[in-house]
């Protein structure tokens, strides 16, 4: 469980105090996420979630937060930050910086078919577009100058098969950069339990987190590598029914370019490439106090090597 | 019916490409409401209302709208302006300036018992401290400026005992002014139409165009002269049970002064006398073109007459 922070219900009442969200109804620790503390809060006016920062650099805070702020004023449906009577959305609570949001409806889906596929890339056609006014400014915190450090702190635990992978892949990303691809502000983690649905609808988008400005087909190629896998567990090949829902969805809203077309091998593989290797960190390099199991980093080193063999899905 | 200016489905889904919320799926005339033209808009996203601003000054939108915008963010559950992608929330439409916000649950209640004027009562109270930080000023259009332009314009319409009635009204307001009262951006016109309840709780307080900066106790004296009325038909005295659950839940998110109890008589009357003056106005001059009849003036004299009459009802 991921409560690093307690907060009991008279501290999180008295802090409610400075918010126009009425009073404090009941509060339920989350259990799922392993970066942040996060309650479920529910008060006279509605429900919220409480997010407390464990880690995120602080300087960062106001990029995500007013991202969230920004998407959600254009309706996209995702958490709006409550700002207190102070005007602020950030506050600390019991030492840590701490945002309250609005909790959407709906919930995640395991085994997405075609039709919520389709949902999702229209949703990221439209993300994608609302978040082109927003101005400020943060490097995708996850993007190639992290893989490189990352990639030198776990290469003493990988086996020479590992090693020869990662640095071949590394060299490969390097010689296929896109510098000319439309870019922006992207979610750049929007797995399947960042995604609620309700009544066969994205009901919400959560967990912005990870969130900078990347190219807009990188969050796509994160997307299909977790929502169009034939079977997650056995077969790791894109789903083409289900990718191509996913495509041709979110070209319908933001057509792709040519340049889009040609990059997407590569963006496939980038993303597979990102995950392997937080999962390598986060399973040989696991911080102190981390209260959930890393997960299995096999997963993302078989979805790679699939995706550098395969012939790639697009759209028609 | 409220449409000045009608909208097609083909000029609204065109309309509706440069916002984030998706296709649309429908669109309906709302009736209600006599100054702007509404729809309701549903889209592949959501529910929004379309307002096209027919008479109200252009410069003086962006105080209603950010006011809005300001308020969602603070949890108020009002309509929140959905920005389009050139970060604007006002855009033309059919050569009327237009907002798309969102559509709000619940319904409207015709005769509120004293917990649904409570719920509203706490609900102004948090409404008035998250409004505290909005920093734009706009005066309230509908106060005493505008009340002796209004009395010039009806007086040749009111009978001799109307006319006493009016000008000794005007007089004593004119010695009654409350400088040092707490002030900031009141709603000014929440009567019972423009609150939302679902499953007794206030869902959403809507229709902020005739929003100003005046004394916080105003709003609560525009909201007791019509939600705790004995009977709004044949008895416009307070009822108590009903006027203290207002006044007491209001106290408990924001208290009262002394001041403000000193000035409760004279608020009460003071919001008699607006929407006495508002009701003359537009049914002696009726604006051409005017689509909806006219209220009845005689409502808002007899209530007028009673708070002169009346030992004010206040926190215990």
């Amino acid at each position: 469980m991921s409560v690093y922070t307690p907060v009991s219900e008279a501290e999180l009442a008295a802090w409610l105090g400075v918010y126009s969200v009425g009073k404090l109804v009941s509060c339920e620790p989350i259990k799922a996420g392993i970066e942040n503390t996060n309650y479920f809060v529910t008060t006279t006016q509605g429900r919220y979630v409480l997010t407390l920062f464990e880690r995120l650099p602080a300087e960062e805070l106001p990029f995500y937060i007013n991202l969230m702020a920004h998407l959600a004023r254009h309706g996209i449906p995702c958490p709006a930050p409550i700002a207190d009577l102070a005007d602020q959305y950030l506050r600390v609570l019991n030492g840590k910086p701490a945002v309250l949001v609005t909790r959407l409806p709906g919930r995640s889906l395991e085994r997405p078919g075609a039709a919520e596929c389709a949902e999702l890339g229209a949703l990221l056609g439209r993300m994608h577009l609302a978040a082109r006014s927003y101005s400020a400014y943060l490097e995708n915190p996850r993007g190639p100058r992290w893989w490189r450090f990352a990639a030198r702190e776990v290469r003493p635990f990988l086996k020479q098969e590992e090693v020869r992978l990662l640095e071949g892949e590394l060299d490969f990303q390097a010689r296929h950069r896109f510098p000319d691809l439309p870019r922006g502000p992207v979610h750049a983690d929007l797995f399947r339990d960042n995604a609620l649905f309700e009544k066969g609808r994205i009901s919400g988008v959560i967990d912005f987190y990870f969130a900078g400005v990347d190219c807009l087909l990188y969050d796509v190629a994160v997307c299909a590598n977790d929502w169009c896998l034939v079977d997650p567990q056995a077969d790791r090949r894109l789903d083409e029914a289900r990718a191509k829902a996913l495509l041709e969805a979110c070209h319908a809203a933001r057509p792709f370019s040519a340049l889009e077309r040609d990059a997407w091998p590569a963006m496939l593989r980038a993303a597979a490439l990102r995950f392997w290797l937080s999962r390598l960190y986060d399973f040989h390099l696991p911080r102190p106090g981390m209260l959930v199991h890393a997960h299995d980093p096999e997963h993302f080193r078989d979805l790679l090597e699939l995706r550098m063999q395969a012939s790639p899905i697009w759209v028609d």
